[in-house]
């Protein structure tokens, strides 16, 4: 797991379960979301301090593949590591069960910046995480 | 139900069920929420839009008794009528399951409005909902 | 637009919206699983229902490109068609804001069937989709 | 704030916060669900695993008062006491933030048990909790 750069332990909550006992899905995106904004502010950078600057880091386009569902009560861990494309950031972001270390999701965030209303390179965000791309 | 002055009939979606089967209860406090609102919508008032003139509306206190749970696929309405207490909105808001007409949930959610900061009383809600008052 | 199948009007509620004022990117995955259930009523079949009969319906992989933001009380059209890869049922589903006919999500998702514990081919849903496939 | 018996550390996660700006109140039904079944899995009682056994846990009333609203990534305290009352078990549960320990939220709920469909006195959780009754 060398290549990850930031790392999250979470706990399924039971409201986030569904009629099937199992995680509802889109409550995975609330995990990777979650993840991204905890690395941002890891490195000094808050997701509402941007918006209130007029930059909102969007999501472009999200693939995730399932692989094994959480379940109640279940720990896991949230890994992330990212790359440039063009003005995109793209997040890299897997979630491994705690127990057994299995792999629960894999998944692919594109995201982009919308400066003062226009897609754009924020320079910012390129100065903050420089060292990892 | 002659003291009801909005109605809004909705169905449950199975996302809002947990591991019980039955409608987690924090999505209740939503149901009226949006109930809520499109009343407000209804008389020309937009939740969003006073939030853009600094104007926010903000549950003080709310009072939720659950009688009967719902299930996946059913549907009900949510019913609302309100009174004036000093500068709160107090709305009385009941659910009741369509297919029976049984009683969901009895809720009392108390709201006050902050202008620029300050609780105070709003004119503009005042004047909107003096009929009903 | 003809090749959809099925088309689901619903309208943003305010909670849906997060601190950036649009829609979380969660609840397009909420609102896409909320049309696929409602497609699969449509014709007869309950999701709640096949899980008490052992068959779980689970999504393997969701792709979505979010195109344009939705905001609070836009009113919106989710529609799907579907398409069999192997055991895999794929929905094919987009959302268009009402108000212009705009492109606000596109998403690829891909689910396989669970039938008593084991991912299986779904006759019963091989059957009732039959005319679509 | 000697009178607690449970005490769960959380931060908001910015998926929480509405277009106000602020933690959605329906989140704060969240958080103290969280709460309890955590102070229930301290004490070896798994939620989840009472449903499995016929035993639902459910939410008859919910007062909640609300102080001084939560915002993108502050911590909280989520605090509960619990006494018995007839059947029910009512939770005390009160958030404090963690910076300044200001009271977030006041909430008593009070809770039933049906088992096996019936609405019954549970003695597996008298005699979980007997020593705090």
């Amino acid at each position: 797991m060398e290549k990850y750069i930031f790392s999250l332990r979470m706990k399924v909550r039971d409201y986030e379960c569904d009629l099937q006992g199992i995680v509802n899905n889109a409550n995975y995106q609330h995990y990777t979301e979650h993840t991204r904004h905890e690395f941002l502010l890891a490195h000094g950078v808050s997701f509402a301090a941007l918006h209130d600057q007029g930059i909102d880091c969007v999501v472009a386009r999200i693939n995730m593949q399932f692989k094994v569902p959480l379940r109640s009560g279940e720990e896991f861990d949230s890994c992330l590591w990212l790359k440039k494309d063009g003005i995109k950031f793209v997040f890299m972001q897997d979630i491994f069960r705690a127990s057994d270390h299995k792999l629960v999701l894999r998944a692919q965030v594109d995201t982009v910046c919308i400066v003062n209303g226009r897609l754009s390179d924020c320079q910012q965000l390129n100065e903050t995480f420089a060292e990892f791309l």
